[in-house]
């Protein structure tokens, strides 16, 4: 994590400043992990768990898959059930408890049950959440010992950003201070991601606290919004995940004002909250399975909101230009194929293309440039390609990466 | 092309025959390539061309890209002017002849020219196919002396298949013979595919010819369906083509009365064209760019067509399956959620898969199966995977590849 300070603080909005402790460092929650034997034998911490200090508003954001997970059905009936109130989640990582039928749901229930006696809490106020392999029974003594044994600390956001992860090769957290209404509040959240990567929301799992009071409704459209800009503009393969999750937990220890439009400091909070999402949501593209660069991807010039998403996912989707930033070669024309397959509206004689800075494509054509230059600017551990569609003032950013054997040595026998 | 006779027969139509010479297999058409050097200087043919012995009923599908090549756009004009009657192709390979501005439409018709010269027909009698890198100016003199310089001969379809494949490690081509109203007629065609393969057609070109006599309104319904049951529906890595490309000439020398609805013949005929479309698309995903294995997939149980064609595609599209088909894992969880994040209406608690014969998924849940089993179903040079969606009376097939190393090294340094 070398590099994390100075990402972290190159977009940093003001007002907003860096603060230690992830999903613990706003005041009034615990968390830990622990290794219960899920994902391997080997201590790696499989198990980890979040709790609030009183019941929070909680909204959250889910896959659209068609065959989402037993956990995420059962996240979606809780916060129907109780109107968006929740106060703990625990997660399981090496199995997704996905396609189980029956017995799936009777174990997520179970899941939340467990945590809650431990917590003292009704289980509907416990969320839960899994991830790894699909189609396999959860094994429900290893998770009952796990809950059972997982210690929670006002300083366990750390130890939780570890327990959620899999094939990621590193934890990806943030957590920023900010004021609002003439209070401080903190906002922390770490992520998973690596794998099966691709809007809507894949394979990822977010977990986001904050001590800031806020009507349920205003906090649920944030995170649609903050969750539309950043996690739905990752790709790391092109496939959507059964059991993507994003929770964002309001504690209120703040003590401001609930925050609602137009609220004193409710335009910080967005902004924080907007920071905090793109962070991790970079932070995924750039620990893609297999990945060595991580990819910027900035169109302008689309016709409307959708196309400018549309074109700019389509870059980081395609399989071809990720082979080639792989191979730090500036093959632009990938570039040009994927926007024309997106189905973006664009006017071919103003299409401009630039890796980096180097201006590669001008009015449709080839410009005249350095092919040297071309080639160092695909060649980083960062690469940005900017694409203008010439067709409106539309823009998006999305992050990807580049698809390289590592990629492929992960997926070719995840379940041996 | 060992298994060449066992595929092509294993599902060849009652009353259609196998017949050698591909594009020239029809009577009256001659073919032939050369090499001119835009692909490489190593003698490898690069440039082919094919011309009937009188005007024929052309009709053709392009590719859907908004940023398509110059020789597409100039195929549809000659087309709209002509009003579906050409003689000749020429192809290209080595350079795509894309996102070339003015220079790109002005060469692109001056290969129409050049070829209409040497052949003494009018230049929109003449179609015109690039493909390779996107984005460099067409060498017009190498392209000058490769038209000059191609030979043309009653059998050189095989000559012709060679001359338009770039990536491709073998040929792909198939004619047939049938009867149609009492006499007997042809029907050959050629392919290339490779990478960037994803409907809508996908850095593919394909050429038939036949000796029939067909309505032209006719005759482009027929391709069209064709083509949406065959190269639509085959994936090697999701991207699209700017160049795709399917013509099918029609010269009439069989002397049958002109094919229409309800014509004698006409469902031959149509057979005939879904045989050579099929094994062609079928041939493509064999020998995607890196593949191991080709996978045949097929979906039942859908609510519609669409959903039908979504479900089959979104399983051939999905890397993480395409990487478990790579290393023989029956990692049947990669199906299920492909088939999640299609968004085709699935019943969850009916869904069935199967790999080869082996029934891995019951009722929306594991069945019990023999994992040594489904290992082998997975392990061949042929992976077959069914999936039922338990929503309706539609089914699709669609084509694939596994996902290896072999792709990223081909397309890591494509344009060095």
């Amino acid at each position: 994590m070398s590099d994390y300070p100075e990402l972290m603080t190159r977009y940093l909005p003001e007002g907003i400043r860096l603060v230690d402790g992830g999903v613990t460092a706003a005041p009034g929650f615990r968390a830990g992990s622990v290794s219960c034997g899920v994902k391997s034998s080997d201590g790696t911490p499989d198990l980890a768990m979040l709790v609030a200090d009183r019941p929070c508003v909680t909204v959250g954001t889910f896959t659209t898959s068609r065959t989402p997970s037993h956990t995420v059905i059962l996240c979606k009936e809780h916060l129907a059930a109780t109107g968006g109130v929740a106060q703990a989640v625990v997660v399981n990582s090496g199995n997704a408890n996905c396609a189980n039928g029956e017995r799936g749901m009777r174990d997520a229930r179970h899941m939340a049950e467990l945590a809650a006696q431990k917590l003292g809490l009704e289980p509907q106020q416990v969320m839960v959440s899994s991830t790894g392999i699909i189609g396999r029974p959860l094994p429900m003594e290893k998770i009952t010992a796990g809950i059972s044994d997982v210690q929670l600390a006002d300083d366990g956001g750390p130890d939780f950003a570890q327990g959620i992860i899999t094939t990621d090769t590193r934890v990806k957290t943030i957590a920023v201070e900010f004021e609002v209404g003439g209070v401080t509040a903190r906002l922390g959240g770490s992520t998973k991601g690596a794998g099966m990567i691709y809007p809507n929301m894949a394979t990822m799992l977010c977990y986001m606290t904050t001590s800031v009071a806020a009507d349920g409704a205003w906090l649920q459209a944030q995170l649609r919004d903050a969750v539309s800009d950043s996690f739905n503009m990752v790709c790391v393969d092109g496939d959507m995940s059964t059991n993507d999750t994003a929770l964002l937990f309001a504690n209120g220890a703040a003590g401001n004002e609930p925050l609602r439009e137009g609220t004193p400091g409710a335009a910080t909070f967005a902004a924080a909250l907007r920071h905090v999402t793109r962070y991790l949501a970079r932070e995924i593209a750039r620990d893609g399975e297999g990945a060595t660069r991580l990819m910027v991807v900035r169109v302008t010039g689309a016709a409307n909101d959708a196309d400018a998403r549309k074109a700019a996912r389509a870059i980081t989707a395609s399989p071809l230009w990720q082979c080639a930033v792989a191979g730090g070669d500036p093959n632009w024309g990938r570039v040009m194929a994927a926007l024309g397959a997106s189905g973006a509206e664009m006017d071919v004689d103003r299409i401009a293309i630039s890796l980096g800075d180097v201006n590669i494509v001008r009015d449709g054509v080839a410009a005249s440039y350095d092919q040297a230059a071309a080639k160092r600017a695909v060649s980083g551990a960062e690469v940005l390609v900017s694409a203008d569609l010439g067709a409106g003032p539309y823009e998006a950013t999305a992050w990807g990466c580049d698809l390289t054997h590592g990629y492929i040595d992960e997926n070719t026998t995840y379940t041996r």
